[in-house]
């Protein structure tokens, strides 16, 4: 079997730290060509792991006719160019948030099934241990019903994590349209919906700068969110935990509670009303790299190469995007918004 | 000095846990009444501390004339049993919510001022170490300014703690009025306004009644809250935590983190961003009696005497109620509800 | 419904602190006959629990035709006492080991057969919670299968807990035929074939007196068991565990490896091949008092009352009681014995 | 003083991790020549210290002429290059088991008094601190008599250790002649009866091939031993603890337990019957080179040097490995064997 | 054998839990007399256990006749009590300090020899479970020369331990004499001697009276001691360790440190230079009623009925004394005194 | 703005762990020459950092003229290289103790004021974060006044610290005049001074050599000190503490008790009286660089930069130095020595 082509468009953190390592940990991927405006950083992913360097994705898409890309460029850039790779035949990875409208997200969905192609968005917080292993526990049935949630993403803010420190894109409106409800809050939409396979009804939201100087994207979220099911509950991000990091979600049900991501050595507790309670430690996983992977890029490469149905499918990312939309919505009219009826 | 003759209105689980044994260990308290329609319950106190049995407060305010009075009825009731025992010139301290319409608070407020009574709100948790720690650090200044917060309070329902069980008057709507918004909730609004020093200025809430049978009270809400200085933050009161009680703050802060009731020996812990952090065990006091006390029902015979300030006054009671009613507005209206400009 | 009148036949520490106090819980229950050769002891539960006492059991059967019995007598008149029962119309729950010959344990099933009666045996092991999460995990087949087990069961001898200390039947050859292995070591074949749903294929056995002085029976026995299934492991019972006090199983399976009993906190631990471990807190239960029950006693009533099948049967008392006796020929014979082809 | 001049014959695993960094480390000790029909494995580790590197040891036992070798072969050779090695004058350290069959262990203790050579088994375990403490202590009476014991090693195979992998000799049946119980059973038979001063009497074992694939080697043993002092217990040997790694020794005596290696930190605890309990922290030692080492290549050093008695002397291996060969006469006949009288 | 008749010389606190209740429990022991001029006291006991009150000892001395007596009253009267007790053929235990000068002690041993009574003083840390442990393992060897030290004894002082509180004989320089130093300081002097079979050699102090109010008996005392091994130390007593209480002993030899009752759960640390660690848990000793008890009563009537050597001799509670004496003398004339040459 | 030119004169541990590389990373700072009689470590240093190589500080302050100097030679240099230094117009950071005689401190002193130079001394533990944290906690005043206390430094000796082992300038008397009290008592004077705002009095000494070989400097000192607001309190130094180090104070107050470095995760525990416990981490700082170095030399730096008092200034370092001249001088003459009227 000849080997994926692979592309990656955006050679920032996301690319450094998972997509580009991943893929090339992978065996039936070729790194064919790096984008990124400043042509540097692609050179160098160019020269460590071959494949050609490009400072724009269309002239790249063109000459180098990839099987499949990422896509990691700044989020105003996800739709057009998952679009463009699309109607160049390339299977696409995008980065979350899919897309900044939901427009764009429904033209995406349309691209690439005009143009048969694959379409995966990479909500990595579906493959982490912990999480795989609450769905688990909470499709078992044993907790039952749940009644209300907390889920919530904080940390410092991009500024220590993005190449360009403070100077990001991550902090430039135009680019990032969206703040740390983009980066961190779509994340647990996603969750939520994943994990309770429910849909958000209602939402309510405050959202606003608080802390970080010199932008006006958003730092801070606090939103309520009711379920289809009627469940009620929280989902916080922000970008100003300068400690107190978390990245946690508390389910309370009607038989007990399960804490995902509340203490340091047993990622997922359940705690039952008959008084069990049962400590699961699946994160600190030894020495075995795929397992230290964000497996987002292996369930992307396997998805096509068996032809089977993207593991986070563009319909999935929509409606996790479409949460987050609301949740701006609801900050600018003063209402509770509806998400779905 | 002569002692002060205190009666007590209603004699569910508060008055037994907190009012009747505080007052009887209080060497300037006489207990000369105590009221309540089961007079049984009324009686035995009667019987155990002295003083006489009442069915109903205006009897017995008509008779005994009572130095002070603790109203710990049904919330419905706390404001008609105020009022009168303020007319009839008894000093008085009510329990949370200290009415259940605005219009009932300033009615209460206006008729101390115009009996010239002391009257004083039991929000207990402002009395509570770790709180009093808390807020000690807050005004530091070595955190900084707050700029998110996580507040909740929730517990398996009244259920078990009410002296009526599945019965109690907090499962009629008549009575209570509130649910966990209530019982829970207000103690929050009240909490997070004086630890701050701040307003809340806007809230949005979901507010509902999830598992609760045969009641129309509500059992679980789900809020966010704007401060006047631009804080934002979750406020969180549940009937239905059935396992993983909570009665936690955290308050993430230019400086660091402070984390209020999250762990079960050190209440109070402050991480900073320059690494330091400390932990203050302020709750786990010994056998020193009065430390285990809720000091509200001290403060408010002290008040009396010293003729000083209520510790929470009316006006900071009806504040405090008023985020929790605007909660309930939120809900109705499906709009974010401004509480104070 | 009327209650089931239940007759206790012997009234040592098993019935003092099982049988009787749960039977007494029961509300199917009325209690109406003690039996004890040492009267005092029998007349003592009849005062308070009311009922009769009685020093032989065939009178009682006579006089008292009671619905049901527990036979807790020394272990060389389970046997006779159950057969008794069974003829007289009574169900019977038999201590463990059942008898004390495999002709003995085939002849109470025939005669429960005959006489149409509920026939169990208590082995109470099965109903404890960290052996029922243990079973529930193994059937789950995360763990693949058993390859190598170790399980054993020490104490410091029944010289502290039986009701005649140094004194009793425990050390009398010709009432306990069996010592620890009677004691003890029945509880632990009995588990391993009920965790495993295996059969013991073939044993061999150290059997002494290694230390308890003054009688003739086993105090420590040294065993390894095939299983049908191909496993291999060891079985130990001892009575000189003075300190290091051990009810525990370990089981080494394909994926990773179970423990049961090791650890104070959390009694069944699963850590798997793949870096996850799980953690179950099932024993420390609170305050519900069925849970801290044996379960044996609701079990056998139960079973009566609904016309089940016994929850454990005399087929399956027999066939671990069988075991046990294999241990002694072993021992005997100096080879291993074959259990079951 | 000169040096003494040693050769290593076989350079897998136990050469690489132990005899030889441990004989470069020893002033005493030059480093003459390796063996290894792998003849690049010799050259490098002559490359890297110095010396000759052959294919063959008789070869290299006629050119070399060596103060003194270690035989670290597979099992089956370890006789034959033995006996050639004390003929040729030379000093030996043989790997454990020292032989394949009790002839074997006879005649190179032969040809070792007959040749004057000091003649020593690699038996480790004496040498690690737990062991050494432990004896100790049981040596000091504060436990009284062993009454039962339980001693074990298991871990996931040599698959893993092996510089073969699964293609190791370990598991050719020719060449390794026994498996687990070669491997880490006569470990134990060593320690069990070093620790206790006692000598095995008799001894019953289950020894088998339960999963380990391609290999007629045992992977698996459950042993039952009496001991001359009429102490019992169990020996376990296992290739197939794939989690619940296990070196540990459980001693029950007359005034308590002690356990040898079942805490991490711990590696000996002592808990007597009234009530004392002492943790020994032996082994976690520093940076200190001498104590990380086995011990058993400067004990040989140092006994060649000083010429004192072998410290694990040929009669000592030969004991113990009578013991595992009459594990498997036991499993070959289904009797208990009688080791010594 | 008839009971030794035993009266009880002083009725405070150390009469109520230790000598009282352990004479009361010893089998051998019948308590024929209580004295205190607070007859009440004397009288309360008189009833509890049977025998005759007294306001004063010579009475009772002349009327009861005892075979022995406790001398439990306040420094001042130990010696007096003693010699009288002594005169009258009594045997003695009396408390520490045994007397307040060095006269006193001498003449309290010269009575004793000249009556043929068995004298006895009531160092009872020397029967401590830690400190006989960490005697035996320094007798070991193991740590080698111990090289200096570090012993204190620190607690809230009297105020809450003696029956009248603050009005305690304690605080009364008249009756007490010493004051942390009496109390504490003697227990520190004594053992030091015992633990390291050594003796003071020289001795500097400040002794004062830096918190207690209305006393001008020393409440803290900062003491150095050079031994006449050539160790030097700290000694330390205090009545003002409000927090922070202690009662241990550091001592740094040649081959490590041993630590004494600094960890709440071992008792005795032992830290080796080779990196090894023995913790010993040695007083958290379950229900033995024995154990619980001080040992001192026990180790009295025992050596008066064996006709042995007193366990804690007249010349040693004098040394110990003497060490006490020299620190007054330290500190009063600014010199460093020599206790023994 | 030009650099300050540096030069360090003594190249041994202190200035190779500390002094070197904290200029090394002052932007401030250049550094321009290396002095040490053993020339080829000031030319290693020389070749590193750039500046020249001296083997004398005579030479080097010629031709090189520093603005500023390091004085890091053993004690006996310290005055004269300073003076030197000073009179050369260079500012002075000299190590601690500053000198060896108090008349040579004085001289320091005026030598600095006469020529207007910075002279600092080395006292780093005033900068360590949790004797900063105490320092801020007494003086809030939540424990009131000091009564007694307890300081040590202990370790086992330079022989593993100095780049010469036992062969150091430390263990010769002619060069260090003192040993362990020289090297860590005198920190302990000085922070006791700083810590307490407070004077020693008076103070006793016993101040020996008990364990090192070839040495006539001290290894061991335990003193008592008295201080002008009446504590009274211990300090001790030590170079034989082979296991159980120890650089820890604890303060018995009015309140409650502070206890400093005691425990290994916090270095400061507040316990007060009313019950409460404040632990404070504030030592492992995360990779914050400055935090990590002594901040001995940044304070310097800042010092003369800014043109401030010294942070540590002559006064202060000669009276810190004073009080362990006194320990000498009560050593010598059996009494105790005021210190300070």
């Amino acid at each position: 079997m000849s080997k994926l082509k692979v592309a990656v468009i955006g050679c920032g953190s996301i690319s450094r730290h998972r997509h580009i390592p991943e893929y090339a940990a992978n065996a039936n991927v070729e790194l064919v060509a790096f984008v990124d405006p400043v042509i540097e950083r692609a050179q160098a992913y160019a020269e460590q792991h071959g494949g050609k360097a490009y400072a724009d994705y269309e002239t790249m898409l063109a000459e180098v006719k990839p099987d499949a890309v990422s896509v990691c460029t700044p989020n105003a850039v996800h739709a057009p160019a998952s679009i463009a790779a699309a109607k160049a035949g390339a299977h696409v990875l995008v980065e979350k948030p899919m897309a900044v409208t939901d427009e764009e997200a429904e033209a995406m969905i349309i691209a690439a099934k005009e143009n048969g192609i694959h379409l995966m968005v990479g909500h990595n917080q579906r493959f982490m241990p912990p999480h795989v292993k609450a769905k688990q526990i909470l499709k078992s049935g044993v907790l039952g019903k749940v009644l209300t949630f907390r889920t919530s993403f904080g940390h410092p803010g991009p500024d220590g994590w993005s190449v360009d420190g403070a100077n990001s894109w991550f902090f430039r409106k135009e680019e990032a349209i969206m703040g740390a409800m983009g980066d961190l809050g779509v994340h647990k939409s996603d969750l939520i919906r994943w994990l309770l396979e429910d849909e958000v009804a209602e939402i309510g939201a405050f959202v606003g700068t608080l802390h970080k100087q010199g932008t006006d994207v958003d730092d801070n979220a606090s939103c309520i969110l009711r379920m289809k099911s009627g469940a009620i509950g929280t989902l916080v991000a922000s970008w100003t935990y300068y400690k107190g990091e978390d990245n946690s979600t508390i389910l309370w049900c009607e038989n007990g509670v399960m804490k995902i991501g509340t203490h340091p050595d047993d990622q997922v507790i359940v705690e039952l009303r008959n008084g069990t309670v049962e400590r699961h430690k699946v994160g600190a996983i030894s020495t075995n790299e795929k397992q230290l992977s964000s497996e987002v890029i292996n369930a992307f490469v396997n998805g096509i190469l068996s032809g089977g149905e993207p593991a986070v499918s563009g319909e999935e990312g929509r409606a996790s995007l479409k949460v987050i939309l609301c949740a701006f919505e609801s900050q600018a009219s003063g209402k509770f918004i509806t998400v779905n009826e």
